[in-house]
């Protein structure tokens, strides 16, 4: 039930039909008692700046949760960018917080992470291998940085995005060791499709998948459908996966924490869900 | 449920606590299958003219509905003032038409006029007294006005308020019959408390009830509770009444077709409302 005391957090993006967080967020407040809602709000990218900031002048706006195209105009609208944000270069959660300031972090790949931690592998100094460095290939590599990977390989068919985003990494955690420049995925405890190939019928493979040991936990950010052709066959050699889907709840607890809302599981949420499946 | 699809309807004012609009447009919306949603936001005066701005630059909004202190800040910044609106110098509804322009309408005086209509009365040749020419005061004197009442009488605490108001009847309504001056109620077939005198415990009456004939009909605009002073002794005199909330309530269904929903009676919203009373 909204009245004149709920709590907003604007869903800010465009096209907005796509949105799926109104549908786990809000039933979840409904069901934990929380007085507060997900508004998706659709913004154009020529009106953005505008509108970022007349909307944090709300006196009922708890923060946003920001999606394309506006995840890199963000970073450059807010007061205090989290490492993982300055990072991967872009921001899908803004805080306003009690003085006024805006904060902004990144969880995309903090989802992908904590999916990763919760199926009971290993992340400290485990090695990675990242394929794809644009905002959530470079959410996920930060992340990944984080949580303490030791060793790091970045490919993207734009070579300057993986260079680029492996200096950015090195500048924060000098200690990892980054290599970009190869897409093959043999020898890494972790490999991930942080690219959109997967998304049409008749992609090809992001990967050699023949090169993946079974041992190797292989994720994937594209959520079209649960099992990509990239995972059926990944799954075929007997590794351990991550569906697309499995990053968007993991990451809500993060944001729930970041917001200052009662937490809880991906489960607890998954539960909860209006998403159909 | 709000999903990427809903359609927004920002319900703009400031402070938000007391708002009732999401209380009674929302359920009805859940009732009837229609996906939209009143939202509200808290805006302060000195924020007003950047947030109305921008808010009307998304791409799922349909309008707004303006409350205070923004009522009358709002007539500026719109393509288009209804009649109504102009006279009453306020408005509180903004529709965002399909080709970007803005129109604002203003409700409170017809859902004075809806609730007196339904109750049987009639204002076509009627003649009217509305006690304060304030933003209520005054919608209420436009919409008895465009009803038909061929004589008006208005009285405002600061005279030159209601001489104002009258010269804006004037200018739109030759042929009605307006004066100002008199707080005697006598001899009207319509009284209305249009002041604020009532609100508080302890409050004087608005006019003199005793001068009230038991033939005349006698409205009220305070809220804060069912029966005003005012009210019961008119109703102890025999008149009949319509409370605040009535206005509330059939103020709705022109809203309703304003925005272009599906629309339906006062009593339906009533019976959809979360409003405890």
């Amino acid at each position: 039930m909204i009245n004149g005391d709920t709590i907003l957090l604007a869903h800010m993006g465009y096209p907005t039909t796509t949105f799926k967080a109104p549908l786990i967020y809000n039933p979840y407040f409904d069901a934990i008692g929380v007085n507060a809602v997900v508004i998706p709000m659709g913004v154009k990218a020529e009106n953005y700046t505008e509108f970022f900031r007349a909307v944090f002048k709300l006196t009922n706006i708890r923060g946003a949760l920001v999606t394309m195209p506006h995840k890199i105009a963000s970073t450059i609208l807010v007061d205090e960018l989290s490492t993982t944000a300055q990072i991967a270069g872009a921001c899908n959660a803004v805080l306003l917080r009690s003085d006024g300031t805006l904060v902004a972090d990144m969880f995309d790949g903090e989802g992908f992470v904590r999916g990763l931690l919760r199926k009971g592998r290993t992340i400290d100094g485990a090695s990675a291998m990242v394929a794809g460095s644009g905002g959530v290939g470079s959410a996920i590599a930060a992340s990944l940085a984080a949580a303490g990977v030791s060793a790091l390989s970045l490919f993207d068919v734009h070579a300057a995005a993986a260079v680029a985003l492996a200096e950015r990494l090195r500048m924060h955690y000098p200690k990892l060791k980054v290599t970009t420049g190869s897409i093959d995925p043999s020898g890494f405890d972790i490999v991930v499709n942080a690219t959109p190939i997967g998304m049409k019928d008749g992609d090809p493979l992001p990967m050699d998948v023949s090169r993946i040991a079974p041992t190797t936990f292989v994720g994937e950010v594209v959520m079209k459908r649960q099992f990509t052709p990239f995972l059926e066959q990944a799954r075929a050699r007997g590794c351990e996966t991550q569906v697309g889907v499995d990053m968007l709840f993991e990451q809500i607890p993060a944001y729930l924490e970041f917001f200052g809302f009662p937490t809880t599981t991906a489960d607890e949420l998954r539960r909860h869900s209006q998403i159909a499946y």
